[in-house]
């Protein structure tokens, strides 16, 4: 028999957003399914190979449900759901995290407006801190001696000081999914916020990041408030080859994709599949396939952009507005360009994975031009996913920019110009250089594992504790 | 008698916007009076004294008419008016300059939108090339030898690249009065762009800016494009006292301020005078005073924020709607404190000189909250203006943050709650506290003038040439 990996010491996982999510059947039994999200795509299959627990939010009537039950074991997994109570928890997710956080890693902050750091604010500011304290004391409680604990997101920035003064035994590490702010960003925060923010953080052994860049931002950001410098490490996430190439060959997916070919014919297929959000650029991308029809018109009718876009985080209203933008904006293009049996944009706003890997196995051009992006899994997805040596259009501004740059078209995500001169390269490539591409493209996803990656933040957490 | 200043070389000065603007008068003659905005209030007495050449564009169509002309002589300006065709104007002062390189530098783009780098920029930026071009020009033929040669603003980025190829006898530096984009926030502009904008500046002798930390920006920009560090001096621009003093003693302001001591009576001011544009902060200066009267309930009916800020660049969507906002967010304010005899804010939107040093003579309290500011002069002037021992609030994010810092009530401008309280503690400061802190606000602001300033700038530029 092959030497099986080393084994793994207690594994404990802590994020916001647990594996499973729970819903009643109609006879009105608990039942748990798997939980989407990115973060949960790519870390929960490894984390149910090797064994651990998983701490995350009740989020659901019944995951709270779910939750008063006690640990659950289910699927693989044994999850600790933590219940936080719904206006604590509004303020924590929606307010800190997503309204405040999220924009200033991602430099999306319409500054002139936002943040408004005022009483509410504050209020709010409080509920992420009882929230991130409840989550150690959560830790606190499961974690046996000297177990690994990693801590994932912007959701939970607090948790490593207060693990380091509780349970100094604790080998634990954060890992952020998204960029780091720089300092100048960072300044928006009060000094208490920020300083308590880059602390919360430097509790831990060391802090992960998908990209060299954001691993970066934070080193500098903490040297602004700390005047020291955490550890850290770059492990950028990928995809599970096997999983996405079963998903990719269901029932469900080969249906969708038949409906596909059906309506593109032959015509060639740029392709884009995103939650709609501001750091995706979905606008940019259109505006460039519409300067890519006005000034090849060699592309007219030859040529369908499948968009995959789905609504996310509705209840905050620049989401709302950027969808509608998003909308508006494809009827444009699809008035001004359109011709009988021909639509130059099919969107599709529905939330539906076969659907999405229809749309990868399909493509000619994937176009992934975030404005600023942790990683971006779709990139990787597609590489595994496509079967015909489509070539990916990729921004320099995606985490995952660093690994895959080299196998593909580069773009200014910003540069609309650029991208529409990117999209034409890419679809005139000939036969045996996109071949060539896709292959070396698919080595480069394939040549680790989720395995690999959390392996290298249960490496990352028995770094020697930083003095205090 | 005393000795004298050293003698000056032949100074040229260079910006778009010019010192004297032209008019017709009755009988249809064109009348040259003294242009507004920053630049000329803080450079131009100085160099009236030196003298020298000033090279701007023709605005308007009067001051296009005027410098068909030739070079125009008045009121102690020798001024060659640079004609650019309307459309070109346009692309190169709306377009690239205003909607693109404020904006970056100032850390207000709203990026899952802005800038779109389409065919259209490409054409503005076509446009400022060629103004640019057309700027290098003129100082080409108005220069003798080795003349110094002074270039002041994001306008006119590209003309030390120039200058250095076709004069490099000249001494030539460039003065920024913007903050500096960051590396990250340069990379929005494609490569090529990005590139010939810092070359553009680099080929000065040297690059001046009100703050330490614009140019460590600047610096941080042009290693991260060019792999050189240009030489960078600070130079904050400086009021001066004496035309300050000459000028809140007219008539007009005099009359000004009998007007405004009728409507405030004997009740405490908090003031700011700005133009309406989103770096000013004005309706996060609001949310604090709101907060402050709902957190403080004794400042009701005791105080009146007195608010002079006019329109500025309404040509732009962006500014518009800001100044919409504001004159909502004020009603709101009025509509929920208001009492009978008692409007909490006197909102005045008229571009009134007068009027505006009524109100600095008249505060109790000055707000200069900018989210990022080059330097701020209203400060300044407010130092020298008041009669009330009034108290500074200031931003850190303001350039004068770093001189007059030490002299005010500091403030975090995104954090409304700590604004309101700083509002609450300049309002309840002591005589004899208030009295020492503006004498010291007063000393530090008069420590240097205009004309040391403009010495400061000729020296940068007798700097050795830059290597190319």
């Amino acid at each position: 028999m092959v030497p099986s990996r080393m084994p793994q010491p207690e594994l404990i996982i802590v994020s916001n957003r647990g594996p499973l999510s729970f819903a009643h059947d109609d006879s009105g039994a608990l039942v748990p399914t798997r939980g989407g999200g990115g973060l949960v795509t790519s870390l929960g299959p490894a984390v149910a190979e090797v064994g651990g627990t998983w701490i995350a939010s009740a989020i659901t009537d019944a995951d709270r449900e779910a939750a008063a039950q006690g640990v659950v074991e289910a699927q693989g997994f044994r999850l600790r759901s933590l219940v936080v109570e719904p206006d604590a928890y509004r303020l924590f997710y929606d307010v800190v995290a997503n309204a405040t956080l999220w924009f200033l890693h991602h430099n999306l902050m319409d500054l002139a407006r936002r943040p408004r750091i005022d009483r509410r604010w504050r209020e709010a500011w409080e509920g992420y801190r009882a929230v991130n304290a409840a989550f150690a004391e959560a830790v606190v409680e499961e974690a046996g001696d000297s177990a690994t604990v990693l801590v994932h997101d912007y959701h939970l920035s607090l948790l490593g000081a207060a693990l380091a003064e509780k349970r100094p035994d604790l080998a634990t590490a954060h890992f952020h999914h998204t960029p780091f702010v720089e300092p100048t960003g960072l300044r928006v925060l009060p000094d208490d916020v920020a300083t308590e923010l880059l602390d919360g953080l430097a509790g831990h052994r060391a802090c992960g990041f998908h990209s060299a860049r954001w691993a970066a931002g934070f080193e500098a950001s903490a040297r602004s408030v700390l005047d020291r410098v955490p550890p850290t490490f770059v492990a950028p996430a990928t995809v599970d080859a096997d999983e996405v190439t079963r998903a990719k060959e269901s029932p469900d997916a080969a249906q969708r994709l038949a409906a596909l070919d059906a309506a593109v014919g032959d015509r060639m297929v740029i392709a884009r599949v995103d939650r709609i959000e501001l750091s995706k650029n979905i606008l940019r991308g259109f505006h460039a396939y519409d300067e890519l029809l006005a000034t090849r018109p060699e592309w007219r009718e030859r040529v369908v952009f499948v968009a995959r876009v789905y609504p996310s985080r509705e209840g905050l209203a620049e989401y709302l507005a950027y969808r509608q933008e998003v909308e508006a904006l494809v009827d444009v293009i699809n008035d001004r360009w359109g011709r009988p049996g021909w639509a130059p944009i099919l969107l599709d706003t529905a939330d539906d994975f076969p659907g999405s890997l229809a749309v990868l196995r399909r493509y000619d051009v994937l176009l992934v031009n975030p404005v600023r992006d942790g990683l971006n899994l779709v990139a990787s997805e597609g590489a595994v996913a496509n079967e015909r040596d489509g070539v990916l259009v990729l921004s320099s501004e995606a985490g995952s920019w660093a690994e895959l740059g080299p196998f593909a078209v580069g773009i200014n995500p910003f540069d609309v110009s650029g991208t529409a001169e990117a999209l034409d390269e890419a679809l005139s490539m000939d036969r045996a250089a996109r071949a060539g591409q896709a292959a070396a493209l698919r080595q480069a996803v394939c040549r680790r594992t989720p395995r690999d990656w959390l392996d290298e933040q249960v490496r990352a957490a028995h770094t020697a504790p930083p003095a205090r």
